[in-house]
């Protein structure tokens, strides 16, 4: 079916679909740096790891060496609600940009969680139901993650407890009223149903709450329950593994039609997006099949893999979760609270970053205002109102049109739209109201977070 | 391709979309009742209705006999956008049910402007543009109709000026910034721009507005400003012709995996998705060549063709719209405010107000507390959040399907979803805490309203 006419959409049919997650750990030939125990130094055991994440996922996270895992045939259900994401050749972007360029992007964001963040969730939830446990903890942020781990709890009648950062818990009710209509609780933190949270409050009465805190209350919850593991929405090699499915169904599109990327972008915040999508691209770089340019795409009020130290780090600002080695700003580091968007992070997923650091990708940074204006853009003639960390992916890809534009070459784009920004709207309220600033960090900001590194590694 | 495995979601090809819009009137042996103009009691012409709306849009609104309109080339462009809409096999639904039934729904939400409404936005919007204008008024209430407008302006180069009720516009701030980020002016109403507004204000400064003062301001805009027309997002023919749409595809996607509907349900407010779902196959019951059993949900709160009238009313509660003969429950009707939902338009399109009055369908009403339970049961199941609005249609198609599991009848059921959830978080919270109360009318206040017809007719 090579070369016939590109539809606007591209819809796999359901038999189409990949049954298989694709590791790309499996085709790199220098493996990321293991997760070390903060006690010890040494890397972690799975059955350390079991303690606060399901066996089958500390499985997943701990394998290296299976290039391809079956998906059970309990996740493929549930991916048939919302999979396939459709494949969208972005005719109109081109005709607004005047571009020779070929843009087409791969839409995760038609479900109700509104992002990609359903691919790993249900995987998640499904392990933690087979494990027969009673439910599962989880932090969130700005609302997606949290959202989509509701969603996939309620399919398999596990209990949720969300531990929502207290200044999105206030400012975005919105978000966690689809969290209660899935029925998850949802607790604001720092939260007095925990140790860690009643002893923050003690100390700093007024706080907002951080992301960092709210791991810390989850993993807390998680492991003194009976029955209950915490889980995370990104970061986590198991989290790539399960978000290859974009990938992998944007391979299986774009080689029906017979197209071939030659960029491939997303925005990266802890990496799950970003990894999922470049995943089966990547293997084929790693494997000497097809090469393609990728650009990791991170906002430059966090900008860990382009300001960031390739060095061992905790994962969370209450240092109880394990090492890892990543491209990090460390992890006391906050980005400015003017930053509207996700992608907040001070870390990276420890595959992306090693990635990174042998060279197979680029990355770089983009400002917030210049990212809200590529999102008005594209949401005018696009159609779809993007979410703002998405549209990170949509400022680079615009960039790189325009550059096309200059040259005349008619090079093909590919970027991952993670989802929509409709529990966003007061940050595009800022926007249109022209009260939107940029943060970008000093170096004294992030020389200073980062004298916060454990002496390990 | 008759009685292949149904899959869970029927997309259909570009090259199997519809063509043509179906206008049902010219299978109607008995045809609506005319347009009157209220100054003197006779039909409007199109030379005078050709102040308020678009020509083109006007020709439509009288064209009885045509069966099928040509969509034409620059609006089927832009449905590539969001349509196809899925037609979805509730096969979890079905399961939680455990039902015989066979359940399917059109599912319109894929879309920013999160609801059907977009089908006729953009084709208004069209005619707009193609007689030469520089814009169109509209009033909005709930906000899925000004979104939808504000795209279809947005794409076509028109200015757009919505009149939200100022309720809306303090309480539902997120669609206000869609509408914006869309290019849109949003002006609460009642306001000081116009002469209507300004006499309301002085009558009622306190007042929170209410969809009857907005589309008089929008009116009063359209038809004051050179350049501008009025346009509505339902209850006139023309919408419904534009929404056929949703049953053509509907209808396109059935016929191809050989599935013939039994009933087929939408919920109504104005009619504007019911007309447009059921339309196609009502063609078919009116020409004798198919029977379905049709069923018309409405909120208890604002029962028109339940517990409505017959009669000639006035479209708005100003009093400055032409006169349309319909099942209403009188222009001063005001649903309770307790109704969280939308669907709290006084009338029915006279369409589907004439069908009903010939028997050609049913109609029923639903509580707002039975609603959401129908909704949540939805959201966690089949994984969309549905608005409230789409949520009469849900109960009802449980509840038909509940019967089937009595009888053990295998009914094929078919329903339009005509939109999500997500800015309507404030009433799922009212549901979640419990706080949502169900309010219908008595006989005294709708026939106090209903004192208050014109004498015509």
């Amino acid at each position: 079916m090579a070369n016939e006419k590109i539809p606007y959409k591209i819809y796999l049919e359901e038999n189409e679909l990949p049954k298989e997650w694709y590791n790309v750990r499996a085709d790199m030939k220098k493996k990321p740096a293991p997760l070390l125990n903060p006690a010890t130094g040494e890397p972690c055991t799975a059955e350390e790891l079991s303690h606060v994440f399901c066996d089958e996922l500390v499985a997943q996270e701990l394998n290296e060496t299976d290039r391809f895992i079956a998906i059970p045939q309990e996740i493929m259900d549930f991916y048939k609600m919302f999979r396939p994401s459709p494949l969208v050749r972005a005719y109109f972007l081109e005709k607004k940009l005047g571009t020779p360029a070929k843009i087409y992007y791969k839409f995760e964001g038609n479900n109700t969680s509104g992002s990609h963040k359903l691919n790993s969730a249900i995987a998640q939830a499904y392990y933690a139901k087979k494990q027969g446990l009673k439910g599962v903890t989880t932090e969130t942020g700005a609302g997606q993650w949290g959202t989509a781990l509701s969603m996939a709890c309620s399919y398999f009648g596990l209990d949720c407890k969300v531990y929502m950062v207290k200044v999105s818990y206030e400012q975005k009710p919105f978000r966690r009223e689809v969290m209660r209509t899935y029925g998850a609780s949802v607790t604001p933190s720092p939260s007095t149903t925990t140790e860690v949270g009643r002893k923050i409050l003690a100390e700093f009465p007024d706080t907002n709450g951080s992301l960092g805190c709210a791991i810390s209350e989850a993993v807390e919850a998680a492991t003194t329950q009976e029955g209950y593991r915490y889980v995370l929405g990104s970061v986590l090699a198991q989290v790539l593994l399960h978000q290859s499915i974009i990938g992998m169904e944007s391979k299986i599109a774009m080689d029906k039609y017979g197209i071939k990327p030659d960029i491939i972008i997303g925005c990266a915040g802890g990496g799950s997006n970003l990894g999922g999508l470049i995943s089966p691209f990547m293997g084929e770089k790693l494997r000497g099949e097809a090469d393609y340019h990728f650009i990791a795409v991170e906002p430059a009020s966090c900008p860990s893999l382009t300001r960031g130290t390739y060095a061992y780090d905790f994962c969370d600002t209450g240092k109880v979760c394990p090492l890892q080695k990543m491209y990090t700003l460390g992890s006391g580091f906050m980005p400015s609270p003017n930053h509207a968007g996700g992608l907040r992070y001070h870390g990276m997923s420890s595959i992306l970053s090693e990635l990174y650091d042998q060279g197979l990708m680029e990355a770089r940074s983009v400002e917030q205002t210049a990212v809200f204006e590529a999102a008005e853009m594209f949401a005018r003639v696009e159609g779809i109102l993007p979410a703002p960390e998405s549209s990170h992916a949509i400022r680079a890809a615009i960039d790189e049109a325009l550059k096309c534009k200059e040259t005349g070459e008619e090079k093909t784009i590919l970027f991952g739209l993670t989802g929509t920004g409709y529990f966003d709207m007061y940050a595009y309220g800022a926007f249109n109201d022209g009260k939107m600033s940029d943060y970008i960090p000093t170096d004294e900001e992030i020389q200073k977070s980062l004298a916060d590194l454990p002496k390990i590694g």
